[in-house]
């Protein structure tokens, strides 16, 4: 099986999910500047900005990686659309979150984190998916190689849903210090990519 | 006519579809996790997550179905958008069970049931007007075998809606177990596709 | 130009307009099918049934159009983009017609059919945009001929927007009657279509 | 790198963002003219008809600009991205100024102008960060030229944003203004264009 309409399914889901996700911010009421500070529209924003940034991330990454893939089968196909389904709870999270403005509860925090990680597992568990059917020369498992920010990031969304009981605050920056690592492009996979003129 | 675009299409709606569904899972009003329990989210979940997995059993199929197919006609065009009508009633019945975090009532279990009858029955529609663009020694013709899949699948549907006006928990059952059945990938296909080198 | 993403942007904006038409109809409050019938969900379906099998038509024709283009330049974007604007208008219309699952008044029937005269001419002028930079011996020119269907279309949306003044059922009635017009596929491009071996 | 797939995405988003949009037009409560009249509906449709060809101008300039980029890398992948987030903005924006019918507000004639900045702004390091991976007599070099359209929008936005203080409906004439330049299709680019047999 080759991976094209694994890519563009992939593509319409995270397409679909990083549009509609914006649009949870409504309008306020009034028409004057003061009404929108009021609604609480620019912390608002930075939440979506946050997930926005995630989601862009996971579409990078999967870009990246997809790249590299010779074949999939299957497992492959199963383990791409468990990792879809903690994305599409990515607007859920971040509606609570945003919600009134303040992001500063400990339920809300807890579960963006919880989320976070399902999709940081499920990611994690699509790349063993594909090295399974690569082998271990092939330059999926070389781009992959270690893996450390994966891991990483797993271990980020812990302490981060773990810190949210005490400091919902400085959950949510641990959860940005995660995203930021991986601002940093996936120099790994676009080193061996063959098609980069 | 070659199938491309029928399948870009399908995909979109299928992203579409998947996507906007778990949209409707709102936040509650409250920030703590008591306020989550009380708005019955984690019931609805499980009523999201098995409509998601049908919709990624359709989308997994479609995807195995077309890898064969050599070419399509107008018929074909029809019989996938007559899939794709049912499914998009998915959301639909979805909320209607979902609503209120309890699935144990007669009339939305059997009508969830019965759309799964027509996806079901649309389904087995295509996979005809499919066959009848190939020869029987083709590709097409041998990875759909008996398809006992497909028949058994519209044989639970019904028994599912009977059971529903008696007890709707057990037909809600029916329906997880035909979705437990196709969850085991279709090694029909896969066996016989060529581009799995 | 070749016409991939014109036909990749096209699909997008018709998936989700099919799929997002259908979210509208919203479950009952109650869980009894007399709660299904009291909110008039059979007349409003099958108002969004004819919408629905409306974008199918209008995506079934622009696919088989689409497949005996050979080139287009930056007027056929445009007048592909002056198309997906009615379209985009169908929900709203159709919105419009099955609120309160009552199609039998004027206002909402009459601004239907002019929804569907503006796609219908946009189609139309799309076709010219199209032969305006094909030779008169092309595919393209063979099969579109005297476009007879095109033509009948926008009579018939005209007579139903007049008909709408007076009795709303029956102009409903032509649009239904248009619509099963082209519910035959056009055999005319299908015919010369090279890639179906 | 290829740009298969970063068009794909980009298809996706601005396909559902152009839809999604015009959902927003919601049908008046009664079913007669004068409900359609009092909902303000003609105004608003006004307003989101200019988003409508805001958005079309950037997917058609995006569309020309790929047909002449040879390769990408991971900062053209993010400068993507930061366009689409000021694309996803459109809805916002569009809605605050859309709603009650009545686009003569400063607040919202000012954030439009400012998200459309944003977007232009975006718009232009992208071609920017194209452009740092192509040679300087690339075809993408020269269809890009001295890009007196991007730098004119920018001007005119930000000249928008000002008057919106003053006089609103003054700003949306400018916006307006700018969005007709853009109306004539980006020869540049399409002469250049090599697959235009």
């Amino acid at each position: 099986m080759s991976s094209g309409r694994l890519e563009a399914f992939s593509d319409g889901v995270i397409a679909v999910l990083i549009t509609i996700m914006v649009l949870e911010l409504r309008p306020p009421e009034g028409s004057t500047f003061n009404d929108l500070r009021e609604a609480h529209l620019i912390p608002q924003l930075l939440v979506y900005l946050l997930s926005f940034v995630y989601l862009a991330i996971y579409w990078n990454n999967h870009h990246h990686l997809l790249q590299v893939v010779e074949r999939i089968n299957g497992a492959v196909l199963w383990a791409n659309m468990h990792l879809l389904f903690w994305l599409s709870l990515f607007p859920f999270t971040t509606a609570w979150m945003a919600e009134k403005g303040n992001p500063g509860h400990t339920a809300p925090v807890a579960t963006y984190g919880i989320v976070q990680l399902g999709a940081g597992a499920a990611y994690f568990v699509l790349t063993r998916a594909l090295l399974s059917v690569h082998s271990i020369d092939s330059q999926l498992a070389q781009a992959l190689g270690r893996d450390w920010k994966g891991k990483l990031s797993v271990v980020g969304y812990m302490v981060g849903i773990a810190i949210a009981f005490v400091a919902p605050y400085v959950a949510l920056g641990v959860y940005v210090a995660v995203a930021v690592v991986w601002l940093v492009p996936d120099r790994r996979i676009e080193r061996v990519t063959p098609n980069d003129a």
